[in-house]
């Protein structure tokens, strides 16, 4: 896991076709621009190859498992190998499972019913909130927000060192941040947990749309991601890794597909037999179109490359940073430093804005879809930020109050779709906005930021 | 809920367009047919119309929540509306929440994380595994199979009014059985239920595809269902009903989108505020797509009038029933008789068959997809063969051993795609391999009966 940086924008390849690439949307000044979607870092566009695979399916979809027809041996099949295209794609040992999941919340609450007794859970506060609550039952360490990656692996150090008893550890990282972009040192992170006798999960949430992820190489117990960030929305997630710990959980789900057997005893009761496979964690009806398109789209990144998209979306970055960096009134938000290996995710305040204000001009009057928020990584931004915001929202952000002092953050993502225009026109509007401001009023309506129109 | 019963067959609608009406798949006697699907009860093709709207959305499709831009506040409301149109189709109660969840499965998992403390479960032992077994942590009490709706209404009473302590009590029942296609008496076990102080919860994973179910009507706290047998599968499912046990109890998964407010508390560890609607236990970013694709079917079905729906399918029901009459190898497998009202799904042994192999040759050489095994509801199809079948595989069924006896069964279900030309042919194959035998010799290949294409 390694981030090239290139030096010229000659050797950037075009971005990958996506859907929606030629949507238009209106403009509250009038007019029509295309969509810029910039915020892949929650959910990015399908790409179109994903969709195509789909549409090819769709007509084919059966039945899973014990249906006879031939579709539904036809749909078995794909399944399967898409969960063996998952495995490729992230170079899992040999014996390691895939647990096909709904999303990587839902993964890591998984693995968080499948720790085992007196486990331990060591998290820094600065995770994603899929990464920092799912361990309840269990007795969470929650470290403070490092300022380097050396001082995160001497922050975990530590911690396990001195946990007491000294017994079964689970570490949960991030691999890269859905704040501030920054790679962690997962590797790192990796050999101290090991060291310290802990397991590691990565939530690789942020860094698989963006990076190879190699389990085997980067000697992780367990990676969890989501098909939603990986161009591929249908409803699917991953949650791949060790079998043992797996096998030894009661089944996540209970129902038809994880029970083998199920008969009732004399005594009236009912005797399960559970199965060992993944499948034991994977009850009721798969995801199969999920399923399929979350392989697809593995196939599709590897197929294009990562050194290729990697490349491409430094030079978007360097495109944002080096755009904006004579505007004082932005500032990035940064753990490690402004110049930390990133992927595609700035998040940053406007000096004298408030942030869904600043985000609903980018929308209305230039096209441009970021976030606005806390991100669902409230002490990670409150630590950014230096305040106490007040969160509201499904993820957690202050309503919109135009003129306030800022008191959440916005963020710009992109990825493998996003064309040089879009990064342009985001470095454009926000030097306007700064120095012209906006061209609109604008007042808040049901917890939203939205143009006033009625004037 | 009403099961209509027509005279004769001119005032049968056409079916609705489904995907994969025009796709031929190979015989091994040679050539090719369109495949007939008629394994709905597992999973139901998707409707062309619910393909047609996820296909005119996915472009569209952009992060929800707190995404700033056009097309996240676009997907935010074509969300947020999915789950109305979802709470009219059931007719629910006006505080009601409907929960978007994966599966019929993954919402009876919800409700028994729900349960409050001390709340016993009674359920029939002739329910589907996804209704049988989610209750962990809490007593539950096996009924017997009932032999008719009375008798089932009975023994619940009984069972509710002996227990002991008389506390909070919950029963889970089927609407139409997975196995026999049989209605179950909803509004009568509803009211016995109530009158003993307990609540009920419906399982219309088979029931909702093919009748109008009423939430109000049948005064049922909580109904569930999934969208793949629904013809839109898209890995999206349903849990609605009743909000005071799903607001007290703790979020269902934990993580962004559940959370309200997340803070780091002096002495190092986590305070987190839950959402109290539906979000609560929705966490992660939602199956847009899926909800979309679900709230689509409810809207087409709703149009086409389920009284229509029911008339045709009675129509081929009787299609199937009247064609077999004379057939005595075949035994339709019943808990209510014969003649008691069901849905399109019909299960069946063969008499001196294994029913893999039967199910095997409707496959290669009819083009016909049933199902063969014990249907993910094992004690039911135990008590109907009056057998102690060997299970294996996903759902559990044995490995087709052909010419063995009939350890498990066969199952042919349909719906609001299915053409009149798939019953006949399914009728006339069963027909023809019941008096000719197979024409082709089958083996066992990785727990599957497959055409021996070796000699």
């Amino acid at each position: 896991m390694s981030v090239s940086t290139v030096a010229a924008a000659p050797s950037v390849c075009a971005p990958l076709p996506v859907l929606g690439r030629d949507v238009t949307v209106p403009l509250v000044t009038g007019g029509e621009v295309t969509y810029a979607a910039l915020d892949y870092a929650a959910s990015a566009p399908a790409l179109q190859r994903v969709w195509d695979d789909v549409a090819a399916y769709a007509p084919y979809y059966g039945s899973v498992h014990r249906g006879a027809g031939y579709l539904s041996q036809l749909s078995t099949d794909l399944f399967e190998n898409a969960r063996r295209t998952v495995a490729e794609f992230l170079d899992c040992r040999e014996d390691d499972q895939v647990v096909f999941t709904r999303s990587t919340t839902d993964s890591l609450n998984l693995l968080a019913a499948a720790l085992p007794a007196d486990c331990r859970v060591f998290v820094f506060e600065t995770e994603h909130h899929a990464s920092l609550l799912p361990w309840r039952g269990a007795q969470v360490t929650y470290l403070d927000a490092p300022r380097s990656p050396r001082e995160a692996v001497e922050t975990l150090e530590r911690a396990l060192a001195d946990r007491d008893p000294y017994g079964p550890a689970l570490v949960c990282v991030t691999g890269a941040s859905n704040v501030t972009g920054e790679l962690w040192p997962v590797r790192e992170l990796t050999a101290a947990a090991h060291a310290h006798g802990a397991r590691i999960v990565l939530d690789a949430a942020q860094l698989a749309p963006h990076h190879q992820v190699s389990v085997a190489g980067l000697d992780v117990d367990w990676v969890a991601f989501s098909g939603h960030k990986l161009y591929a929305p249908f409803g699917s997630g991953v949650l791949a890794g060790r079998a043992d710990w797996l096998r030894a959980a009661e089944p996540y789900l209970a129902g038809g597909g994880a029970s083998r057997k199920v008969s009732r005893r004399q005594d009236g009761g009912v005797d399960v037999e559970w199965h060992d496979s993944a499948a034991r964690h994977e009850a009721g009806s798969p995801n199969v179109i999920g399923a399929y398109a979350l392989a697809s789209a593995c196939k599709a990144l590897t197929e294009a490359g990562f050194d290729t998209l990697v490349a491409r979306e430094q030079y978007l970055v360097r495109a944002v940073r080096e755009g904006l960096a004579d505007v004082p009134e932005v500032r990035f938000l940064s753990l490690f430093g402004d110049d930390a290996p990133r992927v595609g995710v700035l998040s940053f305040v406007v000096e004298g804005w408030n942030s869904s204000h600043f985000a609903a001009a980018l929308s209305a009057e230039y096209g441009i879809g970021v976030r606005d928020g806390l991100f669902c990584a409230h002490p990670l931004v409150r630590t950014l930020l230096g305040s106490d915001p007040q969160s509201q929202g499904a993820c957690g952000s202050p309503e919109a109050a135009p003129g306030e002092k800022s008191l959440n953050a916005i963020r710009v993502s992109f990825g493998a779709g996003t064309p040089d225009e879009h990064v342009e026109r985001f470095v454009r509007a926000v030097r306007e906005l700064v120095t012209d401001g906006a061209k609109w009023n604008y007042r808040t309506e049901d917890g939203r930021c939205v143009p006033d129109t009625s004037a």
